[in-house]
């Protein structure tokens, strides 16, 4: 089979020849059709991230169709990729030793075939093209669990998605907008602004500018719930953002920590600063149904030829993207 | 009638003869029996605080005997006051433009008598002194939120409690022994963590070593719950020592704004950091049920008669005290 391959630190994703996968004892195998891209796969790729392997074939979302199922159940379905494995038995966190996410150090959905356990495969929805069903799993549980099962963001309520344009935040963005939240957004680029406002949102702010907080302030007031994965210095201005009693949920922090936070903020509005990243296998599957029942379709940035999946990687790594970069396998 | 007086900023509580106290629609006038001090006396004594103004009569806590309710229907009880006024509708915050604490803007209860809100009487716990009594409002109800409604403490659970001492601190390990839960303490002091153990502590470390955070972890692991009034440069190490899942609640910043917070943190353990201060009205009531259900007394540290106000704040100021300071006033 043929497979995408990060080779070392920095090294372009390439097409190799690999041998073919056997299933192990509870596994799968799925011929993949559609791939996406996460940061994650980059910052693999640059060699910031814990745990780090070479030769690695990255890619956490795939769809495809299983070709061998052991147990002769599930073969020929139609299927994405929970990329979750060993989430562990708790709602509240994943499993601290055994947790880890497909694309690293299992290889990966960059691949014509690729290899999960059987109770990481889901049906895919039947309103997605197989490139759409692709860009739903990492960024679409994480954004689910962070807006429905952290935030629990109710109809009416005011929510703030920081940096639209990430496979997160438009997920996000879709499915507050879904819930009945009237929803603002931010992002360094005025145009990936006025796209979020053709899909819903009712403003915005360019976080690049000084006075962001305060135009938010003039738009909305203050926000039940916050939804950002940035964190870095944006962060405490996000704090005093959020309406008291408030709900900020941080799914990740690409601008690294803080410099300052006001820790009066936190107690005096009675905030709920709430972590979260990836979901649970249950999250995984109420955000499919949610899906399906809102008919929601993941927002594609582009979508790559197999062979161009370097091209794919610089597209992620220029942050320019509005929407999920997919990658079409066969 | 009497009162203890702030005359200005950093000037000493001293005794003066006021004006009887008339109330005014829906309030009534108690007879104080015994009052207790908050950190936040000390802070409006030296100017530290939002709203000053001079004179004031300091003073959150208090019981006493109701002696003049317009109603009629109080007349004669005896009761405990919840300096909590005007929280608002809300259970997750308190109103942000009525709320106040008693004892500024209003004047509070080092006086012979005080005049509150009709609703923010309660019925002393019949297993307290009036000393005992006075001492558990402000920090008895912040404590019990923090520990109750907001981490939402179970049976079994390990729970860090930090600033052993302080009057909230005692309560919150007072209350999560109640629950059930595996209570572990830091103090600045070796002595207040050793009668943190006589009352049920598990164990602790003091904040002033190094290695406290390490030790803790020796001792006990991680923590399910951490509560904690401190923030400052501690902050990020409870962070470290909170379990994934885990609540860290802040009831205040003492030791103000952290240098440093590890985002990473807060999203890859899915952690909860949950702001609290003070607490509802069905807190306070939730709150008295426990303290006679589990007939909880207050830890004293020291009664100081009615003329010596001013010594009670000079013991409140120096932090050697192990649990509240009550001035009795007749």
């Amino acid at each position: 089979m043929r497979a995408l391959v990060l080779t070392g630190k920095n090294e372009p994703l390439i097409l190799q020849e690999k041998s073919d996968l056997t299933p192990g004892e509870g596994e799968v195998i799925i011929r993949v059709h559609a791939a996406a891209l996460n940061h994650r796969d980059v910052w693999i790729q640059k060699g910031q991230y814990a745990g780090l392997k070479y030769p690695i074939t990255p890619g956490s979302d795939g769809s495809g169709v299983v070709v061998n199922d052991p147990t002769g159940t599930f073969t020929g379905k139609e299927v994405i990729v929970n990329p979750a494995i060993h989430w562990g038995g708790a709602l509240s966190h994943q499993d601290p030793k055994d947790f880890r996410i497909l694309g690293l150090p299992d290889d990966g959905t960059f691949a014509e075939f690729v290899k999960v356990p059987l109770q990481n495969i889901v049906e895919r929805p039947a309103h997605l093209s197989f490139e759409e069903a692709a860009a739903l799993p990492l960024a679409g549980v994480t954004a689910f669990r962070s807006v429905s099962t952290r935030a629990r963001v109710q109809s009416g309520e005011k929510v703030l998605i920081t940096g639209i344009g990430g496979g997160v935040a438009l997920f996000a963005l879709q499915y507050a907008i879904a819930l009945g939240a009237r929803v603002y957004v931010t992002s360094g680029s005025g145009e990936k602004i006025e796209k979020a406002i053709a899909l819903g949102a009712l403003g915005g702010a360019n976080y690049r500018t000084d006075s962001w907080g305060q135009s938010l302030q003039q738009l909305a007031g203050s926000f039940d719930v916050i939804i950002d994965g940035a964190a870095g210095d944006g962060m405490d201005e996000l704090l005093n953002l959020a309406t008291p009693g408030g709900r900020v949920v941080f799914y990740g922090a690409t601008r690294g920590n803080p410099s300052a936070v006001t820790a009066r903020r936190i107690f005096w509005k009675q905030l709920n600063i709430l972590g979260s990243t990836m979901g649970s296998p249950e999250d995984f599957h109420s955000m499919t149904a949610f899906v399906r029942q809102h008919t929601i379709h993941p927002v594609i940035d582009k979508i790559f030829p197999f062979a161009e999946g370097e091209a794919a990687m610089r597209r992620m790594d220029d942050a320019h993207q509005f929407g999920k970069i997919v990658i079409r396998v066969q």
